[in-house]
């Protein structure tokens, strides 16, 4: 299987998705189709389509539901980017660098009336109760991880739910969602909720190993950031509790900005992305556990191979 | 009729709304409990509640609506205030001045997610439409206003549709909502949904003239704040339409800060405040006349009270 298979399906969605990239007001329309225009791999609505055809599914239905998950990504990425200052997203200027703090706000807010205004047409509130909980989660989460800057007393424990709050149960509602959608049982929607999970944690202790091993041609962000933002990652956190260089990398971060380098040095030279990506690695294997119980048709195919891309992608 | 007799019942929907005030992280909560403490007469709800007391009223399925629409308005301001870089609201420490504005974009996210979190679990799919157009037509304008400002050519029409969309729609489907869970019939409806239209002109043209009239201690936020950035509400724009003084205006509109106090004397010395006062006076008789055709009851008398306080309101 190939990327090109698995998201054959999704030109078509692409079209469908760029359809509720409207607004009466120009700024908003312009930022919102540049952000969607910039990539992204979509896997949020690839996950909601994909779980739902292991059942009874029905495009009309499946389709609004994975747009509207979209589009809250996308809002919340507009105002991640706000609290994170980035510049850069998908490899394109962020709305907050282009047109300012004050104007991203509103053009995330769009996007989440967007998403309710698609919700309440097309699904069940149980589901809409689902997505705000979602919502709730991250922007609690997003708030820790603010007053949690430059803490290097850190735990694991703050780091992994931060990871599940951010991100992986964003995931695991993405399929959720697709498996109520295609009635599949319930145990089997258990499993894909689980597989969702453990995905997307997966996904994000990948991004946070990314954050250091790549460049910013590849990611289409800065490399490195999170530290000299103050936010911790599982590798730094890995130096800090489980090596000698602990004290020598807490006083580097004391100045991380001109530390980068030394910082950088230090986490390359202990094995503290081994470790994070054998993490991610334990949360793939996890994942495709789940999918055991399913049957093994063309989707649990498509499910395994997504599971393995998350580890080698480059999105 | 006295506020008191009026809001009599609103006592238990204060301790009601501070229900949904929780949150699991502490900053979170702080914020929207000061917030909500900080006051405002919580005139959405009030309409909400009263319209629905015309017909079949179920409190159980009339103060969730009630308290969503607050928590929504609650989050507009929050982000609104991120916008204007406001430092007082109801006379606190606004949420972005008190925690920067990072914080005040997720806390505002949290009370989106929390009004469509109540709205799922407590009323139709319908209702979550409205409240969601509502949020749309609110941020576009955001925008617009954002755009507009410093903008001296601005004409009346687009301040009359911003005054629509930033503050009246929200009026009106407070009272759409609530004539719809009372399940009046339609022709009252559509009466309500006028009346609280009008109501929210009103009421939003009064706020502009305030600005220029009323002091720091009585407002809660400082006078005469929004030439100064740019913003131009009718008295303003009276000045620059039709008044001999416009080009003196349109002058000292160009350091509007060192000129604010010159700023002013052309607006009191000139009948901006006057026709201001008249253009609200307007629309509180069109938002009467709609009454004319609502049966005569303590409801009707409840609106009639709640429309003249519009005007004389130092809220």
């Amino acid at each position: 299987m190939s990327w090109d298979q698995l998201t054959d399906e999704l030109d078509d969605f692409e079209e469908y998705l760029h359809k509720f990239l409207v607004s009466g007001q120009p700024l908003i329309q312009e930022s919102i189709i540049e952000l969607a225009n910039a990539g992204g791999k979509r896997i949020r609505p690839l996950l909601v389509i994909i779980t739902a055809q292991f059942g009874d599914y029905k495009k009309e239905k499946v389709w609004p539901v994975a747009a509207a998950i979209e589009l809250l990504h996308m809002a919340t990425l507009v105002h991640d980017d706000i609290i994170d200052s980035s510049n850069l997203r998908r490899g394109i200027k962020t709305v907050q660098s282009r047109c300012g703090k004050d104007i991203a706000v509103f053009t995330g807010d769009y996007l989440f009336s967007l998403t309710f205004n698609i919700l309440s047409e097309h699904t069940i509130n149980k589901h809409l109760g689902l997505v705000s909980k979602v919502i709730k989660l991250i922007c609690e989460e997003e708030i820790k991880q603010y007053q949690d800057r430059y803490n290097v007393e850190l735990t694991y424990k703050d780091y992994f739910k931060r990871v599940e709050n951010k991100t992986a149960i964003l995931f695991e509602t993405s399929c959720t969602l697709g498996a109520e959608l295609g009635k599949i049982r319930q145990s089997n929607q258990d499993n894909l909720a689980r597989y969702g999970r453990y995905l997307g944690m997966a996904f994000q202790v990948t991004d946070d190993l990314l954050d250091f091993t790549e460049s910013i041609a590849k990611l289409g962000k800065p490399g490195a950031n999170d530290f000299t933002q103050g936010v911790y990652t599982l590798p730094i956190l890995y130096v800090l509790k489980e090596t000698k260089c602990a004290a020598q990398l807490e006083e580097l971060l004391e100045a991380p900005i001109s530390n980068k380098e030394a910082i950088e040095k230090i986490i390359k030279d202990t094995s503290a992305l081994d470790y994070t990506s054998e993490v991610a690695k334990n949360y793939i294997q996890q994942a495709k556990a789940e999918l055991n119980s399913m049957p093994s048709d063309y989707n649990r195919e498509r499910l395994l191979f997504l599971a393995n891309q998350v580890l080698e992608r480059n999105f």
